[in-house]
């Protein structure tokens, strides 16, 4: 029988589930008595323990980000493009670990983990999460596997902002940071879509505050606008014109007389919504954007991201796409300001891309190639 | 008794309604029989009625655009900084005639209204309209004002819509039109836009398709997301930031102590959503979004709007705003290159403006003196 994976794929992989029992205190105050995370691997663990790459999510993120859970699957991991032997984030030559964070939806503890406390599930009652405590629970996740220092943290967009939270959280336990279309914090504009995503999904009845479990139920349509008010911010406006221009999924004009005539980004967006919204949790949704929002790098150094990095001891890599217009490349042009004036080494490209915020996760051979060059720069021994 | 209003104020003014008894066949197909338009007028018609504008509203729009309905009254008419005596819309010059649009909420004819085939209100089955239905009943509502000939149409945004399309549906009916903050077609992101809010109404369980009305319900929260949305698209990211920054309403930032922690921008939006969706009518926002997506200039043009413009026999005035991202100063652009493909006369401004879509509501030195100035060119004898 041939191998039925790519010969640049990680090939089928399987996520494993690790338990945490020592208590962890969370931002808001509360704490975990005990959480479970979990994780794939792809590529080797060297002697030295020297080669582990972190890989953080971003804000509908999985653990699963290289490789294929059977020989049927057809649709690798959400990073497949850039996680693999010879690919940016080479698996001959890294340990690459991959997981879902505390409060998501895909296995790690979360809203629909049961409370030990109570024996239902959190829903609503989940302690409210920010990015440090994804990233105490990251460095306890290195802990376990032996990690004392990260070769590299890498993350676009919410998953950039936990990178860069680590180079000042623990900035002894890694040597490169990745930081690739983030930004030190949210714009107003951001706030207020992710504040409208959150209306949506709060206002659907069958949200129930949060304990639609507990009715039995699921605000699949709340949602569901959740995601399409998302979806249109991670496309540029050029690639949606690209991709649907204003053509009609049938073939009349003549509205009013055919009830099913609409445009295809219509029947798109509503097909992105059905999809998330039956796999995705509502309240991780909101947890999760809340994340987002309350994210600011510098807010407890003076809002001086300059002074917050001088903490930091590893070396930068920033890259930012050129119609990402939810976080645009001005947002990386601070971060790197930033880390030039705190000293630290940094590499930054900017991406010429028609792709929006989504470009981080697709193909491109500019980025494709800065980014494996950084990555190959890296010493592993 | 001293005067309570400004002197540039048309002071205090009343709506009155106008009843078509001629049957009226729309775009769709169907015909209403009769129908009644709500307007307002301010100035007066000159012996030759050679001086009436017409004030052509945008998505959430009202004939009441200037003056006060009442000396208690605090709030002026939607676009009074720019009509009244001395303003751009001069009313010391100009008879100014704005309508509420057929399928509104404020009073014309519209889903809230009685069919008379049913006895019970239009609702959801209220016809679907197009931005030349709304031209063609402004058409009669001219013949019965016996103005032959208005000296200009004005939009702004969906309005500047109406006044293209008055340019070529009656071209020897208008003498100036006056185009600001539009486009000849919607993009893609724009389409996508409008669909999530009607997605965000039509989710909402006390829709009933929109029969509401019958259920004596309403979807307010569903039209109170879509507001929200709506209003991201019309503010600049800059001007959010400007307004709002990442301030936080309550001092706190300790995120899960005090759940009344939230962003100023949120608090701000949530009031937006709840007072729209009081006062504006479900029905009408889907049917208004549904003109907006299928208004195409050009379309059966060979989509060329320059030859669409040649139909044209009136002067145009174009203008646009620097930061608006709704219908950004390229839009603009394609419609002063196609009128001067088909050379049409036109003078075109962009306006530098912080405040996004919304800035063709707000003062702006520059736009109101070029605005002014062009309406004051216009002869009307």
């Amino acid at each position: 029988m041939t191998h039925p994976f790519p010969d640049d794929s990680v090939g089928l992989v399987a996520p494993q589930t690790l338990v945490f029992d020592e208590p962890l205190t969370l931002a808001c105050g509360r704490t975990l008595q005990q959480y479970e995370l979990v994780i794939e691997t792809y590529g080797e663990l060297n002697a030295n323990k020297s080669n582990a790459v972190l890989i953080c999510h971003a804000l509908s993120g999985h653990h699963h980000a290289a490789g294929f859970h059977s020989t049927e699957d057809r649709k690798p991991g959400w990073w497949d493009g850039y996680i693999g032997p010879g690919k940016a984030i080479d698996t001959n030559k890294f340990f690459v670990v991959s997981l879902n964070n505390l409060g998501g939806c895909n296995g790690s503890t979360g809203p629909r983990s049961i409370n030990p406390e109570t024996g239902k599930a959190w829903g609503a009652d989940f302690p409210k999460l920010r990015v440090r405590d994804w990233v105490h629970s990251q460095a306890r996740l290195a802990g376990k596997l032996g990690i004392a220092q990260w070769a590299a943290v890498v993350g676009g967009s919410l998953g950039g902002m936990q990178a860069m939270r680590w180079a000042l959280e623990y900035p002894d336990r890694l040597r490169h940071c990745v930081v690739i279309a983030s930004a030190l914090k949210l714009s107003a504009q951001n706030i207020a879509f992710n504040e409208t995503a959150r209306q949506a999904i709060i206002n659907d009845p069958k949200f129930h505050d949060g304990d639609y479990l507990a009715h039995d139920t699921y605000p699949k349509s709340g949602l569901a606008v959740a995601r399409m008010i998302g979806h249109i911010t991670y496309l540029s406006d050029h690639v949606m014109g690209e991709k649907f221009g204003r053509e009609l999924r049938s073939g009349s004009f003549e509205q009013g007389l055919d009830d099913l005539v609409e445009f295809q980004v219509e029947s798109y967006l509503r097909y992105q919504g059905d999809t998330f919204s039956d796999s995705f949790d509502a309240n991780t949704y909101i947890l999760m954007t809340r994340a987002l929002d309350y994210f600011d790098l510098a807010r407890e150094y003076n809002d001086d991201p300059s002074v917050a990095f001088r903490r930091a001891q590893c070396n930068f890599y920033v890259a930012s796409f050129t119609t990402d217009w939810r976080f645009p490349v001005e947002r990386s042009r601070e971060i790197v300001d930033a880390l030039i004036s705190a000293h630290k080494n940094v590499s930054y490209t900017e991406v010429e891309s028609p792709f929006g915020h989504d470009a981080f996760l697709l193909p491109n051979d500019h980025y494709r190639e800065s980014f494996t060059r950084y990555m190959a720069s890296i010493a592993t021994e």
